[in-house]
């Protein structure tokens, strides 16, 4: 691994403790700057601009219930951009969700531009030509 | 719209075309060839390499009911990679699912790397603090 995907790996993990956290201000410091930003929440629509994805943010955690972790992280350099796939839920239980988070390098490190999850197959088995889970 | 973008654009119909086409040969031509390529379809788990990412294109296109269209694609231009957001649903009907595709620089176009399409919001009206459709 080398210093790139641990910086990346770095601020993965930096996202989903803002996000455990309910750290509004951490949050905000994770995403890009210098790029318009993404987001889309599971069964959200897809929002589009800062003001927009940190409105999301304020909105989840404003609610009661923030228990996520993020397990499996994988990197994807795509030079000074970059994807993390990983999976979330709470923590120590399986996980419900997937996620795709999209970086870009800015100031040294990896900025977020875009975060999409989306619900993992909930049933017992999938079929031999549906491979999930 | 520069140039990138209109490529870009072109490059994600060409997926969709090839997506409703059933077209495994074209769908193959679209996948980048120099990077690992990663697929999360909509409740399935996520899927790595070429071959995996391949082989649940031939089980989805075994199927009999493969009506999709995308529309409202918006380009996000990173450098010498993108990603694409749009919304898929059967022609002519209201989007069901919304797309993260993921594109770099190959061969004087775009390739994509990575797909993950999720559930839009199915109910009737959202929540306030949930501004999903």
């Amino acid at each position: 691994m080398n210093e790139d995907d641990v910086r990346l790996l770095s601020a993965n993990e930096a996202f989903y403790d803002a996000f455990a956290a309910r750290d509004l201000a951490g949050m905000d410091a994770l995403w890009s700057r210098e790029r318009p930003v993404t987001c889309i929440h599971p069964g959200w629509n897809a929002l589009s601009g800062r003001d927009a994805v940190m409105a999301s943010w304020r909105a989840i955690f404003r609610s009661d219930d923030v228990h996520i972790e993020a397990t499996d992280a994988r990197t994807h350099l795509l030079g000074d951009a970059a994807y993390v796939i990983c999976f979330e839920g709470s923590p120590g239980a399986a996980p419900v969700l997937v996620a795709t988070n999209v970086f870009v390098r800015e100031d040294g490190g990896w900025s977020l531009v875009h975060h999409q999850a989306g619900q993992l197959a909930r049933s017992p088995a999938p079929a031999a030509s549906k491979p999930a889970n």
